[in-house]
């Protein structure tokens, strides 16, 4: 019995900070954890430079609201809902994704909360630590097999605990620094790599 | 951060077995869980009566594959994920259950397979003990808050290890033995309850 993890921006839908970055000018928000692989430290930047520049909540949305998920995204997404149980694990936060989630069809999201007053991104509550390996190994206690790609820094304790890995659209240090998983660019050789890593004979 | 724990079968989609034994005219098979508890007891008398008849697992996926969703269900469904995550939590197996879950767009399942062999069912491999309660565990280890709606017996120790337990068409001997849990039995009804069960503003 096999469950798929994904990385929710890098996969499915482009990198939404970045999306941020590009609307609102503010350079700074380009970084992700490609750049800053703690990810606390990345947040509080953030959330700095959105104070400083006086961004509330309703802004960034809109901006999220305009992006679409990634060209091929939702029919890679659609074979493999008709072939494994598909969990989205993410560090992103339930408040940004909802509009790229809708245009999804909502699969189950792991993810986590922004803490929000007056309009104001006051904080964010993170659901725990490490909660990608934790809930590659909560699904483990639960007798499912793993099949798990993401892209970052932040995906490879997940594709640690998992039973297979994969790479996808990883950029060169994160390449570098995990040549154990196989390493794909397309979606096309992303099923590849989900069939091949699964133990059953799965329908093309 | 919450959850939608649903059963499917009496929730989302008709009793798979039932669909079966109105096909095949074998009337033991309209028994459930509602009537004998004992899950493997059930299973074993079921396979047992296939066997007896000389059914395979062609003959009653294509009985499956001409059922449909429960009226409304779909629409229910699509309303609570665009407002929980929401895991589908059963008792039924990957190979009957697929045809239904299409028709719902492949919500995320935890249930079980069975053991097939030249055609013939001859087994099954339940992934645990108290596979509803389990979940629900792994769930909470994972700090999510968990709401829950079952209709049957094999849905209580789920409901009790969530936040917040709904029944919803809850035959007679179910409702009188967990009075504790609010019961009801449309669909608005059940939208209504999720929306008082949850920590959260929740939108109509």
């Amino acid at each position: 019995m096999e469950i798929a993890c994904l990385d929710l921006e890098g996969v499915l839908v482009p990198e939404i900070w970045i999306g941020v970055a590009e609307h609102t000018g503010i350079d700074a928000l380009r970084a992700t954890t490609r750049d800053i692989p703690d990810y606390d430290v990345l947040m509080r930047q953030r959330l700095r430079l959105l104070e400083e520049h006086g961004l509330g909540v309703d802004e960034i949305q809109q901006v999220i609201a305009g992006m679409a998920p990634l060209e091929g995204a939702k029919d890679f997404l659609d074979w493999l809902k008709a072939r494994f149980q598909v969990i989205i694990l993410s560090d992103t936060f339930y408040e940004f994704s909802h509009p790229l989630m809708r245009q999804l069809d909502f699969p189950a999201l792991f993810c986590h909360r922004l803490e929000i007053g007056n309009g104001r991104i006051t904080g964010y509550r993170l659901r725990q630590k490490d909660p990608k390996r934790q809930s590659v190994k909560a699904l483990h206690a639960l007798n499912f097999r793993v099949i798990a790609a993401g892209d970052s820094y932040n995906d490879t304790t997940m594709l640690e605990e998992a039973d297979a890995g994969i790479l996808f659209r990883a950029p060169a240090n994160v390449i570098e620094a995990f040549p154990q998983y196989p390493l794909v660019t397309t979606f096309e050789e992303l099923r590849d790599q989900f069939r091949r890593a699964s133990e059953r004979s799965i329908p093309e």
